[in-house]
């Protein structure tokens, strides 16, 4: 906490903070991506990073150094950011709409694109498609979202044969996302979840392969998972996502330390009330999104923490942030006394994933500026 | 429901629709707008609309029709945006950020500038500004979120003294945002809110007149108190925001009717699963925010609706949207099995206002393009 009025050198990361800005840490950024690379790669699975967390091309360049097998996108105009940003291999990982037929059609000319197709409806889109795409099938192995149900055995081989006769390519593999990891509640039970999804995908991948003749490959990842599983071999590549950043939703889950939090919100304070125990902040739903986590018992939205150096430092498990509005966050801290109006603290949101969409570009603790893609 | 292959005359709105639009009934805003304006006229009390909810010069326009006496924003970036469309007095409804003053002068050598105190703190930083200010003391009238606590009568009226001494001028008022009327619960309690807001600010009013010679103007305004009450008369102008929108959360609380709500997000279906009774559509926490309401005592994002002609059509209750990823919704529909993947539906979102923000421009049903301001 500081109480320097503002623009002193003590301030560090605050010192040029009018107003909140989206703050990232490339030192661990960098530890982020080169730990779960290298256990991509101790593992024997292709490491595809899902870009959808930090959507930036100077960040996707600290994975290229590993030299990913490709990368994950969730929409065609992230796609088409990459592609210009020199990506050749491609995933859009949500299932084909088939709206969207002439763009994707446009980046499968110039990128190895794959595409997830959720059930039968959408295959026929596949036969007007002029450049060949990689197909895969979403299974749905828990979580509930998109994908076909995993124990419909019969559906998901009959998609499989379908895709063959649409593309004239066997399809390429079969691909789930096991988000029901991040409710699991516990690092053993997390492990559990794995243990089951790569159970049922080469259940399912040996019943294609009966059928088909080909063994489709595997495709898994979400970032609890990716985490607490140290060992990932099993399937054929992961594609885990928030790791980029963490955030205290994974703290929470025990995928990351509270130091490898690489993104945090700096929000001048504007109102001091020591007797309700609280400070309110300028940055509200619109700097850190409305997503929240349970929190020992108390809906969150974040956790601060103190800025200094050129460092995020850790989130204080003390200081929660409460209430969020469109602009205003309420936070209660430990000696709400100790704040003054102008000062600056630094949130760890919920979920940076959506937190960092609120923004056009990061700044890096060292003071550059690091543009990302909009929408 | 639409069966119709993509882009077939009977869609209607959903005819261009590839990805997820932000789509407004610029007709229903006018009557919203109209509505409200009326109210405030007929009550003999000054309209001064929060645009944070729309943040559109040219949806500002419709207001404008109306003569309002002024507007309120959110930031200093919106209010020069606001400036350079040509409107000529601006409140900033968020507590007075120190760090932020240069440019807060800059604005005020510009338009009539009005700017929020919460305490004494950031009385000091008003001497450093050259141009004139009014400044507003913010009392918490019982949201528990910024101002002083309506309670503290010395505080406040110690602050109203402190502003004449830094800025030679009497403060120009007390202002309040009753947000606590949103969890109300019943109508009649959201009357019983703004009867006890009114009272407290009036008699706040009274004590600052007593010890300043001159009475302070009282301004009040959220959307539920603006919608339920008949009669604003008591005080001295309104600022309500969310209602020229409205959203699924207004609607629960009973300050429109489903045919008032302005403001939906068109989304294309990408799974449909009738054995889970249930859709996936490419629409995500990005595209609607991560906003909830309770909705018949289960935790919803929004409900669903039909496009159809050049209108947005109403919310249907039984349709909700139930989980919500980054891009991905799934929403609990009563016959899933009608659905085809391509369709295009509806979304009305739980709080429009949040839901606007993710967006750079608006697609208005009759199908022009309306931008808005963007962080």
């Amino acid at each position: 906490m500081m109480r320097s009025s503002p623009a002193t050198p003590a301030e560090g990361i605050a010192a040029g903070i009018t107003e909140p800005e989206c703050l990232v840490d490339i030192e661990r950024v960098r530890a982020n991506v080169t730990r779960m690379a290298h256990k991509a790669a101790r593992s024997d699975v292709a490491f595809r990073p899902h870009f959808k967390t930090h959507q930036s091309a100077a960040i996707g360049g600290i994975f290229r150094e590993h030299r990913p097998a490709g990368i994950a996108v969730s929409s065609p105009g992230m796609a088409r950011y990459f592609a210009d940003a020199g990506f050749e291999d491609i995933t859009i990982a949500l299932p084909l709409n088939p709206r969207l037929i002439r763009e994707l059609d446009e980046l499968a000319g110039r990128v190895t694109l794959g595409l997830l197709l959720d059930g039968p409806a959408a295959a026929d889109a596949l036969t007007s498609l002029a450049n060949p795409v990689r197909v895969w099938v979403e299974v749905d192995t828990g979580q509930g979202r998109t994908g076909m149900a995993w124990d419909d055995v019969p559906g998901i081989v009959a998609l499989a044969g379908r895709v063959r006769a649409a593309t004239g390519r066997p399809v390429a593999g079969l691909l789930t996302h096991a988000g029901h990891s991040y409710a699991a509640g516990s690092a053993q039970r997390v492990r559990g979840i794995h243990a089951e999804v790569v159970g049922r995908m080469n259940l399912l991948a040996e019943e294609v392969r009966t059928a088909e003749g080909a063994r489709p490959l595997i495709s898994v990842g979400d970032t609890p998972c990716c985490c607490l599983v140290d060992d990932l071999s099993g399937v054929d590549e992961v594609r885990p996502g928030n790791f980029v950043f963490f955030d205290v939703t994974q703290l929470s889950i025990g995928s990351c330390a509270p130091g490898d939090i690489a993104l945090a919100v700096a929000c001048p304070v504007i109102g001091v009330y020591p007797g309700r125990g609280e400070i309110a902040l300028h940055g509200g739903a619109v700097h850190l999104s409305k997503d929240s986590l349970e929190w020992h018992g108390e809906r969150i939205f974040g956790l601060l923490g103190e800025p200094g150096g050129d460092v995020l430092g850790e989130p204080d498990p003390r200081s929660r942030v409460i209430a969020l509005s469109q602009e205003h966050a309420v936070a209660r801290v430990p000696d709400a006394g100790r704040w003054f109006v102008g000062d600056v603290t630094l949130v760890f949101p919920a979920h940076s994933c959506l937190t960092a969409e609120q923004y056009g570009s990061y700044l890096a603790v060292t003071g550059e500026r690091i543009p990302r893609y909009r929408r």
